[in-house]
């Protein structure tokens, strides 16, 4: 067995579930196989090329990297069979959306510091790594973004794109800071969502 | 008389038909000439944009290479004086699109292939070169993009770049596998319009 | 005191006034404090990271220099104890969405000049720039862009370009043109709304 670095492993996997919650919104919107197949890669892909496009990082991993697209499609067949099983899950396409939003998060960071960004962009890319994707796939279905929809959920990718570039500054091994990472940004995202936290308004708005 | 190299002149005809189907849909939505001339180019140019962008084949071909906007300037004139003739043929906007598509899902693969790209990503930016331009003219005028709504889309344009990518691997000369490739793509496209193919959607959804 | 390069200063100022028009209008649409933030920095942000990316001048200056970031966030705070104070003003967001197309269809000139394109594809890119932002920040909001809605706004993005452009042709010192530019697309726009200036429509449309 080939050990998968870290920094990829954590990539994929959020690959992974964004392209699952891209199929489940596919399929609740009854579009056919191919629109399956194209909500999954925008929501699992467009995140990271966004990320790979404005760090010079070409060709983008999502092209020059094949595991990236048979994640995707390995998510999108999961999603086109089993939607009915998944569907039973409390809220599916919130938690792997959540998921999807922790792993990008700390895998966008990561590879911005790997680039040389100062700490505070590197968890701007962070951000915007986790929510591209997720943005995207929003406005295709015409749906208004979840992350301006939503309370807590930009303020979730930025906790845990904070903890990698902590963890990068005391010079902590990089496996478990960017475990912790992820389940931060996912634990905040869900339980935002089950607690209603809020967030202020501006004064008077 | 200069020889245009095959795969500057289908991108250069993608272009044009893509930057014509701009101009026709602004001109339904009763834009001015300034709006025309905004849809035509963002059509036109977009997806072959997403495509120099991901690949890193910077600065982008559309602003290096002067051509592409003169192409698109052309096209937003033919539509702004020529939309009472080309109203008149059946679903301009739709035939004009798939021509687009074609031209593009053709182009993306071969740029992609040049840069190295494996096969399968190979396709996947022929396809996202395809779509892309013609998704971002849907989304500003407010509609779901054609890529989602229409049954056999991505998939035409998957075939077209498939059919690159396997000429390229047998060896064969350019030049025709691009044409048959092109022609796949819009001939499936127009086609699936016009007998109304549809794919399957998931099962129980 | 440091001098800042007029380049920059351009592009800082555009990236504050730009922020300011997400913040405004993000309070309008009552979002919170986070997606205050978010819809600052997309409008302040994605025009010069798509130019960026485009030219391939990567990282993006707003992740390779901290100032983007600051000058942002800097504007979504004065948007969110600041608002009611900037709606008393006359149509604030408009005013600030034109600032900061003006700054930066200059500075987007400016630096496709910087990187050796041609005189029209620089102007090109200079109206990218300038209605990137603006552009995504309407559509995150779900309406339709101020690019394509209103009459004169590509039009005068791309005088202000002009300038950059005739001025660098004849040799003249960068400042005052900058300032040219930016004065003329920002008076364009602004006149425009104000005495409803009109383009003419397809004829027969």
């Amino acid at each position: 067995m080939t050990t998968l670095p870290i920094a990829l492993l954590i990539d994929l996997t959020g690959t992974f579930v964004f392209a699952l919650s891209g199929a489940m919104l596919a399929v609740r919107r009854r579009l056919d196989v191919f629109g399956i197949a194209v909500l999954s890669m925008v929501a699992a892909m467009a995140g990271g090329m966004i990320r790979d496009a404005l760090l010079g990082a070409t060709p983008a991993a999502a092209l020059s990297d094949p595991r990236y697209l048979w994640c995707t499609l390995a998510a999108a067949v999961v999603g086109f069979f089993g939607h009915r099983q998944i569907e039973r899950l409390s809220q599916p396409v919130m938690v792997l959306d959540a998921l999807g939003l922790g792993f990008f998060a700390v895998s966008g960071c990561t590879k911005a510091l790997s680039f040389g960004l100062a700490p505070v962009p590197a968890i701007l890319l962070g951000v915007l790594t986790g929510v591209g994707g997720g943005a995207l796939r929003d406005l295709l279905v015409a749906e208004v973004p979840r992350v301006l929809r939503e309370e807590v959920y930009a303020l979730a990718a930025c906790l845990g794109a904070a903890v990698v570039v902590l963890g990068a500054m005391i010079g902590l091994p990089a496996a478990p800071v960017a475990v912790t990472g992820v389940t931060l940004t996912v634990a905040i995202r869900i339980l935002s969502v089950r607690l209603g936290w809020h967030l202020p308004r501006a004064p008077g708005s």
